[in-house]
């Protein structure tokens, strides 16, 4: 063992995540660390220091997911003991908090450093990964990196992605000084993945009701994204009579109030939490108004059945951007960790995460969470108690020392 | 006479407005002039070239309005016969057309042009003028120009006006290179305005109905501006149950269909037309929405029960902006004009203009309007037939040469 002390212990992760609180705060609360931006290339090179810190070997893949090896994953490979890797992603959405992916990270590497100076000796390489654009807040659409990276999402169309100023992530690729040809399926990378754990803060109350500090996920919800466009006729605020108006806010007020219902009738989730008015003038009618809808819930028919009841009320058609059928973690394996972990309660979630891009893939993933005590999450009131993050970084350590031991 | 053919003179006005539709066309259509900005900027630069080529002499006021002089002013104020002025603005709304503004602008000197071309020799000074920031598009105030010159905005409240990106109207005035501390009302310029007519296109479909190509306006209607804040809780769009949501976008959804309830209630026009949500992610709960309400009517009464009766419906309270009661216009003058122009129909507006901020601080007043063929306005839409624009800098000339003869 190290020798540290619990408190010493604690404060490794609090430092961490306190050097990675430094970037990105944002004007209105919280930060914003969008997918190729200034801040997320801070926090890049922060990544590659604090991985080199603890002596592991930083690369990143051809989508731009950096990857930080304790030995030679390909000769790990070779010799028929895939690494274990472990680790989440530091963008955020706007207005998020400081634990949403980087208390995935630093735990990770807080686990490495505690097998390393414990004198562990891995049978198999053992990796930290920090994947890009998980949240999609910039581009739309969420584990960017990880479904470029399992060939989920095609180049052609992720290249095409545009952020809200009308660059393409190709544009944002090639201002960063990357290729953006370089995109697309890595089966080389990914063969490097034996096993795959991610830790994240628990975005809910479950662990808090339960009065655990951990839990291994079982499965996460179904989950899809919808536009909802209308188009109206600009006009002037003050000479166009009620009579003769086409206000496209009037529909998205609809859409607002409508998605809620129809939520609450299925007994799902529906947010309409992004929302655009153009021009957005005090003393003009919108030419056009368009909403986002985020919809999930446990039960997949439910939420399939969301938008068809929502487009009957609204007389109105919705685009899906994206929609995710339920992706169970393999059932094996959390049943492994949470015995590892002396019993540890296995719950499913409704968030997306990079874990669960793998797991649809066909990797063997797993993911732990960490007790939030308000539950909130994507906003700057997201919190986790100092000893839960070290309890997370300890459960991690305890994981990686059994995958990583054979 | 000058001898110019009709179609010589059409194109002429056509001229000038084709030069200005080459500054500010916004990427989501229509045009994008904010004041203080870089297409102010070239647009200012415009109005001076084009002023001095009709061999007026520039100034600028404290304010940051421009004034085109032909003789001297203050020697004509001197011997008891105020300036004549005519003019409008030349910034926009997000997405307006090219002729909010423009057109008086264009007119005015094509009048002064005329007058000058036909060897008129006025018996007072006669002055153009371009008022900065009327449509209030970028800081919230509309005609801030003029309201400041005459008072009805104190430098105080107007230095601290906001824009969206948090720049306040001092720091832009500042990094235009003037200087904020001269902002204030100013007795001095204003005294030069004996008498003030400002030509507009109609925002509305009266003269097309009525079959004119050229109104004198009465009255301008009262017109509010109110903003509802309101305030949730940010959470994760998948992992937060309905019941635990504090989601402000249901208040703001309701906030929009309740207003135009109130309005037809109340038999006057109602408009949320700009809005705003944070942090505005699709998979995120907003912590805060706001929505602005532009409310007018003929029935000053009415516009003032619209407010309350939003508030009592939402449970909500709004903050006044602004308010401007009824604006008459001068009625001997309008009769005047209406004359003049072989019996011009004599209209109220809805919307708001610095020819009833001159007229509501004492300042002999008029407006002419252009026949506009759909009524649409504050759209790229906007449009004024070029045989209409040319009647109107025609009945400008006419009543300027009246107005400026003794």
């Amino acid at each position: 063992m190290s020798g540290e002390s619990a408190m010493e212990s604690a404060a490794a992760v609090e430092n961490m995540l306190g050097e990675i609180a430094g970037v990105g705060r944002a004007s209105t609360g919280g930060y914003q660390r969008f997918a190729w931006t200034r801040e997320d290339h801070t926090l890049r090179e922060w990544f590659r220091g604090a991985a080199e810190a603890v002596g592991l070997d930083v690369t990143e893949d051809r989508v731009g997911n950096q990857w930080a090896w304790w030995g030679d994953p390909d000769a790990s490979l070779a010799a028929g003991r895939p690494g274990v890797v472990t680790g989440s992603h530091l963008d955020s959405v706007p207005g998020g908090g400081n634990f949403d992916g980087p208390l995935g990270v630093v735990a990770a590497l807080r686990a490495v450093d505690t097998l390393r100076r414990d004198g562990f000796t891995p049978a198999r390489a053992i990796g930290v990964v920090n994947f890009v654009d998980e949240e999609g807040a910039r581009f739309g659409v969420a584990c960017a990196g990880s479904r470029v990276l399992t060939g989920a999402l095609s180049p052609d169309r992720a290249l095409e992605l545009t952020d809200g100023d009308g660059i393409t992530l190709a544009q944002a690729l090639t201002a960063a000084g990357r290729d953006p040809r370089a995109l697309g399926r890595d089966d080389e990378t990914l063969a490097r993945v034996g096993t795959f754990v991610e830790l994240h803060i628990e975005q809910g109350r479950w662990l808090v009701d339960e009065g655990s500090a951990v839990a291994v996920a079982s499965s996460i919800w179904p989950h899809g994204r919808w536009r909802f466009d209308f188009t109206g006729e600009a006009n002037h605020a003050g000479t166009t009579r009620l009579a003769d108006r086409d206000d496209p806010a009037l529909a998205l007020a609809s859409l607002i109030l409508t998605a809620r219902e129809a939520a609450a009738t299925l007994g799902c989730v529906a947010t309409v939490g992004k929302i655009r008015v153009v021009p957005n003038g005090v003393n003009a009618i919108p030419s056009a108004a368009t909403g986002w809808l985020d919809g999930r819930g446990a039960d997949e028919a439910a939420v399939r059945r969301l938008v068809p009841m929502i487009e009957r009320t609204l007389g109105a058609r919705a685009v899906e951007e994206s929609f995710t059928s339920t992706t169970r973690f393999d059932p094996a394996l959390a049943a492994d960790l949470a015995g590892l972990l002396g019993g540890a309660p296995v719950i499913g979630t409704g968030a997306g995460h990079d874990a669960g891009v793998l797991a649809a893939h066909g990797v063997r993933a797993a993911m732990l969470f960490v007790r939030n005590p308000t539950g909130v999450s994507h906003s700057p009131a997201e919190h986790a108690e100092p000893a839960d993050c070290d309890a997370g970084a300890a459960a991690l350590t305890t994981v990686l020392r059994s995958l990583a031991a054979g």
